[in-house]
């Protein structure tokens, strides 16, 4: 308790450092367009920005609804930790997203030259662009934070499902918050914001369209390093090193959570466009079912053959490998290569999960790392085979360009070492202050009691495990 | 179980095959648009395919989403099978949408012309644009896909409705592609393709303007197919015919499902003009909203008047029929028309009811039968009597044209004899070679247990039956 | 019962008058637009009311899916109460809109001038309008229609959470229609439509851009108006006068409220520009995030500062606040203003419902006037004091006006002053007539099995109170 005021105190003077150099920002000279009538001179004359902006917004909007996605996974887990899980989820866009007005947005797309505001930044991170103050407070660069943020606030809640039921309240809050204000960010500024992958002089540079490398290989690394470090939850291995499973309480909230992921892919993938006149999003929204269906089938078919019965958390869990995947390539590869994507994005995470439960003895509570580091590398390599050129000139190995695929695997060679570095850290740093790991007794009650001081369902009369 | 692994096979022959055939059409010559730079020319020129596009794709996410709504119409059910109901609706998405990319698109809109790659087809059903590939890789041509996409894998989710608690897994999923690939879409390219239905001497030919007699009716008739063909579960008809009811789990959800539903119908019915740019949309969507709340509240007084109670699955199955009933007609009819719409569609729903429980003595676990027969055959009459002219001069009854009556109930009985023809066709073969109907020991304890090896909640108490 | 008879009775009268006026009205001659040709002159021409449309009725669909979220928050009900909580959410919809369809929407924008159709009202209630016949059958007066109902029956459920679990279920579902048609209707005119608070003398008249004034206060007094005439549930304070908290049912579920909720945001507030052209939504959009976002972290911090746990119903009311309050000042203020206002917006909150426990004493279920009455009147305040002239030249004190201020004080207490007259008329009329409170047994046993004769979750075993 006495630590965790320590972090409040912490907070509450960064809030104020925050708050106070906004305010001296704001008083230089205002020279973006927060009202919007120099981007766009309606009704006479242009509207094109009004489409981008429109189609934006609505992207955003679905992609925010995905987190009620991320949620309801929480079925797979134990009732008595349900509710600190979606805490963990919901707490990702509260002072995630404070993060990433503070400090993230800048970081990522400073120097982009996007917008007003994104002047400045270099090959490694982005300068400009703070808390939407001075310049950056302008219709057009906020629209792009917008979009960014909730990419960033859902990508920082695959580290939740991964360290679900064991792991601090308070130094998960403050992990989110640095995940969103730098580990994301600055990665994500190598590819998007015009920093040095974007610019390899191999194929076109790197191309990640909606960040598998990015959204999912970012959290699903730090997910990954979680599970390292806070440690396998108690029961979950054997003496022998084989690996047991835990009673679910609500499988069905599994298969509401991937048909909300589901539909918020339609925001996610295609509103990276970032224009609504790019038409080119029409393809990409396809690729994106078709990968997501050939990776639900492909479970389903190989879950009925090899058992007779179909495993729900195995299904939905392939479907969003086939997500996570087509989110690299979506907008670069013909329709039925995306076909080929989801297919083996299922295998991948299926051996993923085999390698994380049998060889690496990690403890990854809902597959966080098997779906995003497994199946969003898959995403991003993809991209480096099966470009056929007719988006950006992009071209991958099968349509005759070896250099964009050595640059897919330079990323994701990148990606990993950026997420395991800054993710060790500050995982270590945590451990070594405030502790990661809640105790045996606090583990055996749940967390919902524990930090919530309620049951999730209360009255609700379980069997005893 | 080997009878699943020969399933799997032939599915596994049927996707080489399909992929080989698309590699091959593939590397015909491109001709198509698949960057879309042809398509509209931003930003100098016109900006009328990016509102068209934005409009059709947003429209096709919040559609997706009803799969969500669809699912929690499980609460309905027992808690036994409510994990194998809901992944029945979620296979719809998987393998339904893998079998309209592989044939069920092609077979809707070749012909129609209505984008590159829909060129050919005749009166019967279209005969272009397989997989997106060749001419079909092209920006208007995946987009009208997705939108069909979404519309078809909601429609077989009303025959999981029906059968819900006892058909066999495998099976269904057999069914779910057949339905996808052929039955709905040779349909639907009688009214949307161009096919015989459109070009009726009747009024302006058949209309159904989102797809009554399509999305409802063909989904509605086969799954009465399968309610005869499978037969009641057991226990549901007592030994003088009377029928049972039995223990729902989460009426909750029901709420929560046709909540989600209606939301999706802002899509689902204004999006169907296909064109942003054509705002008559704006009429559908309050002939929509007004449908559903008068059919709402007809059953809401009714019930209060009759029994002093409000029946909440009667509610929202209601509701539901008034939103399958104005499908049809949303777009021709004044807004106070889309009232008597709602309130007569209420009406239809318990009469189906009535007849289906009493009469027939046909087991529907979730009135899909009277929501989506008996109320959008309501639905596609009611575009024949109420249809104003201000719409595309399509003129019903009360205004005056007799003929589109005529045309609309045609349509009606089209629909009917089509649906059951294929319907029985697909059923029975399907029940005299692998079967349809699960055990009745697999019935007992449940479907979560016999196909998916797990509670759907697990650990929670139930009481005794 | 025999009482509810008349009222359905008299349900029936209505409506046919209604439909009668509406015909003869309709007979009248049409001069609006129905088709939407004349309002956009595509594809040639214009095409900027594509693009407004297009964006209101994307707004308006996200906005309704917002019932979901309303519903959800049932979860912190007793079980015995969900289906009838929610079922009141859920008539507001259906009820709720008819009323806003006969009266309502011409009360709220009749001499607006927003659209054909909205031509006559004075400084005090719209006179034109009426169920979207005559000129009001009009592409654009429908969608400016539908854009407002959903707002005002989200408003309206507001009343629902705060006398949950003991009001009659008719005289509620009357309650809300006549919110619906009169109310919020006529008071939002004085706001919207060009009423006396939109030109008051000082500053630039009233503003309030989503309606905090008009959406969270009007429900949110009418609510507080429930809760002293319905009076507490049984057991909710002692015999000294202070509070219990009853049992929640399912935590988990206010999570997935709130994050529903947030979503619908991304419409409610952005949409209010009512123009896709006016590209300041861009700003609305990113402060009503903030502000969430800083109420919920304020939320966070300070419930760990205090208990070293986290209250999870307290975090989601008061993020919740905190876009209650922004709903008023988002279009007007800068960004980092947001964070300000979202910050006391939930501190507003804890001192609301602290009142409202420990001083008044009245029985609020969900914290309704908490966060709607206390973190909407603060919304309408922040406005006077943050707005910085780049939107509409509104400027607030800390930049200049203080006229702005006194506009925005004058406001809040004429919303309070309106709602809490026609509250305490309406729900006294009722009391005296057909009662308000169900009998002490029925709260007992609960109204779900009161009113709907099934519990919620039937078959599921609950601990013994």
């Amino acid at each position: 308790m006495r630590k965790s005021n320590i972090f409040v105190l912490l907070a509450l003077i960064a809030a104020c450092f925050c708050v106070l150099s906004g305010a001296v920002e704001a008083a230089a000279n205002l020279t973006g367009d927060p009202s919007g009538e120099a981007t766009s001179t309606n009704p006479q004359g242009h509207l094109k920005e009004p489409i981008d902006f429109v189609w934006l917004l609505y992207c955003a909007s679905i992609v925010f609804l995905m987190k009620a996605g991320v949620a309801f996974f929480g079925g797979f887990l134990r009732p008595k930790n349900m509710l600190n899980f979606s805490t963990h989820v919901f707490m990702d866009s509260v002072t995630g997203s404070m993060a990433f007005w503070f400090l993230g947005g800048a970081f990522l797309l400073g120097g982009s030259g996007l917008a007003a505001g994104y002047e400045h930044g270099n090959w490694f991170m982005g300068l400009s662009g703070f808390m939407n103050v001075g310049r950056s407070y302008d219709v057009t660069n906020v629209t792009f934070w917008v979009f960014n943020c909730v990419f960033c606030t859902i990508s920082v809640s695959f580290i939740a499902c991964a360290v679900a039921e064991r792991m601090k309240l308070v130094p998960y809050v403050i992990l989110s918050a640095v995940f969103c204000a730098w580990i994301y960010p600055v990665f994500g500024h190598w590819v998007w914001g015009g920093g040095w992958l974007a610019n390899l002089p191999f194929g076109h540079g790197v191309w990640d369209f909606s960040g598998s490398s990015i959204v999912h290989m970012q959290g699903g690394v730090v997910a990954l390093v979680g599970t390292i470090v806070v440690g396998p939850r108690i029961g979950r291995f054997n003496a022998d090193g084989t690996p047991n499973s835990f009673k679910m309480h609500n499988v069905f909230f599994g298969i509401i959570g991937i048909i909300v992921l589901w539909t918020g892919w339609f925001g996610f993938n295609p509103g990276a466009t970032l224009l609504g006149t790019d038409l080119r999003y029409s393809i990409v929204c396809v690729n994106t079912f078709l990968s997501a269906a050939a990776a639900g089938a492909t479970a389903f078919f190989l879950s009925i053959a090899m058992t007779g019965k179909v495993n729900v958390p195995i299904l939905c869990n392939s479907t969003l490998a086939g997500l996570a995947a087509i989110t690299c390539s979506c907008a670069f590869i013909p329709v039925w290569a995306s076909v080929i994507v989801g297919i083996i994005a299922a295998l991948a995470y299926r051996g993923g999960k085999y390698l994380m439960d049998w060889k690496f003895k990690l403890d990854d509570a809902l597959d966080s790392v098997a779906v995003h580091v497994f199946g969003g590398a898959w995403g991003v390599i993809s991209l480096g085979l099966f470009s056929d050129g007719t988006y950006a000139e992009v071209t991958g190995l099968f349509f005759g360009d070896a250099g964009q695929l050595l640059a897919q695997v330079i990323c994701v060679i990148a990606s990993l070492a950026w997420a395991l570095a800054n993710g060790f850290i500050i995982f270590l740093i945590l451990k070594h202050t405030c502790g990661v790991r809640v105790t045996k007794e606090q583990e055996e009650v749940g967390l919902d009691i524990t930090y919530h001081g309620t049951e999730c369902y209360p009255g609700t009369v379980f069997e005893k495990e």
